[in-house]
């Protein structure tokens, strides 16, 4: 608490050193208290100069996912509004998902520096990196029924690939049902999680891995990462995985809450003019059986139309989409 | 294993004793070992004669939840392989929900004499006083998606209320979702839960509490027990919980497996044939409205099809019913 005080006082004077004295009234604690949060904050990463004779002054802010940080001028109201990190865990949806059985609220985030088990679908692993990516799981805990959920992912895919567009520049693409692609390659991919009774749902878990700052030789074959896009492109911008964070917090914030106001049509709409798919040729994988055809349209429940070469026309809940060149 | 080897022995041969150096050769102890045994088979209800020239005769089995009793000639091949069994718990699907996140196989049953936090629908309490009801949870572990949940659940009320006509006699009913009633009042509940992908289900929770020698008086308004019908029928038929517990898990097993071989269309025709419903005026009772209609039809995805006074067709998912009389 101290330590996020100081923190606040001295942002608001970039450029100019704060005295002990007036951080010693401001937080009501002793010098000698004031200059071992400060040490702690250096431990966090925060470079703060300090001077004899004028104080303290904050030099830089570290590119870390922590609460001090992410929520610092976050205005959202729901998403985000607790935010809790890590610097490792097996999975930040193991996290989130016991943390959500035992009642924590809506709109709480969970972040981890680092994943020693990330999860992806149907039990593949996620390759998380330390300090690489963004590695984030929101508790959600909508009024719906479990078969409402896919539009659920549709939102989350949207709110990630308007995210990552805003804050890189990069043309951000969605493959159904939720991977975000840059150029053909993946750069996040999203897992939804869910408990729930037959005709409600408990609460959901939005996992969210987004690749950052990793090289393409740290990822799995066909993945690719935010600095790996820049570079190709030739932009020499750096993006900071705070501001990435907040991004997608915020992003989540507005397409979920449009959603909860009845907006689905217009996500839906959205989610179809990023899809990286239509008209594609593609060849979808399912447990026991392959189809092949062309990626028609999404419906309005979330689930992908596919036009077999014999001109039918299948509805698709599950499986996963390769694109056929 | 012991205690199994000897109960088995003892079972063979219910008219007559089985000396105990013949039980020492079979379970390859000592007499005072078979005589430990005993008597811990005797501490779990079993009633054991011993003689000392004749040895030991089984004179009755108990009424209890035990997996040897339980799983004793059960005959089924996925439910019930597996059989545990409390004496008291929070409750059953908690327990059962725990197990299946740590892996156990499908078709696991878990059994309680008690529960001291019985769950209905919807955070809900499921009253389960001691050993007067059965309460159960079964693991499944379909390869189906999320949507195709309710035909699950329309499955398990059909496989309940079939044991429950076939043990007791009763014309046990279906109200939707899954309650099952005799002579209008609730006899069993059904609860649903699962952990889910947005694409696919990890596993279902299916709990059933059905009230068999429950009093009217420690039962909530509106509810039954097997005991209290056939009393009210001047039936003097006795049933016993094992026997009726077995009876369910076969029957599970049967429709179970129907619907895995692609008989959901035969499930929903029972469902509707035990309908308590159809053509009835009842009245939906949503979390933020209430629709009056009459029951229409079930649809084959599970939901309800509500007729509204303006003839409109309504499909409902969640909610709960009531007859409007």
């Amino acid at each position: 608490m101290h330590d996020e005080k100081i923190l606040r006082v001295l942002r608001k004077s970039p450029d100019e050193h704060v005295s002990s004295e007036e951080l010693c009234v401001l937080t009501k604690i002793s010098r000698s208290a004031v200059w071992k949060h400060v040490e702690a904050l250096r431990a966090e990463g925060y470079e703060i100069e300090a001077s004899p004779h004028l104080g303290y002054r904050l030099i830089a802010i570290p590119d870390a996912l922590i609460p001090a940080e992410v929520m610092w001028e976050l205005g959202t109201k729901t998403i985000g509004k607790a935010v809790l990190s890590y610097k490792k865990v097996d999975s930040t949806n193991d996290v989130a998902y016991n943390l959500a059985e035992n009642g924590i609220a809506e709109g709480t985030v969970v972040l981890a520096e680092e994943q020693a088990k990330g999860k992806g679908r149907h039990g593949r692993k996620w390759v998380s990196p330390p300090k690489s990516g963004i590695y984030m799981s929101c508790v959600l805990r909508p009024e719906i029924a479990p078969n409402e959920i896919p539009v659920i992912t549709l939102m989350a895919a949207v709110a990630v690939a308007k995210a990552v567009r805003k804050t890189t520049g990069l043309q951000a693409m969605i493959k159904w049902p939720n991977d975000i692609l840059v150029s053909g390659r993946k750069i996040c991919g999203i897992l939804t999680e869910m408990k729930a009774e037959q005709d409600s749902v408990d609460f959901i878990i939005l996992g969210i891995g987004l690749n950052v700052n990793a090289s393409a030789r740290s990822l799995p074959e066909g993945g690719t990462s935010v600095k790996e896009e820049l570079k190709a492109a030739n932009n020499i911008k750096t993006v900071s995985r705070t501001e990435m964070a907040k991004s997608i917090i915020r992003s989540l914030e507005a397409e979920y809450s449009l959603l909860k106001k009845g907006g689905s049509e217009r996500i839906i709409a959205e989610w179809k003019s990023m899809s990286a798919m239509p008209g594609s040729r593609i060849r979808v994988v399912l447990p026991n059986a392959e189809l092949e055809g062309v990626a028609h349209d999404i419906d309005p429940d979330g689930s992908l139309v596919l036009r077999l070469d014999s001109g039918i026309l299948k509805k698709i809940w599950s499986g996963d989409v390769v694109m056929v060149r």
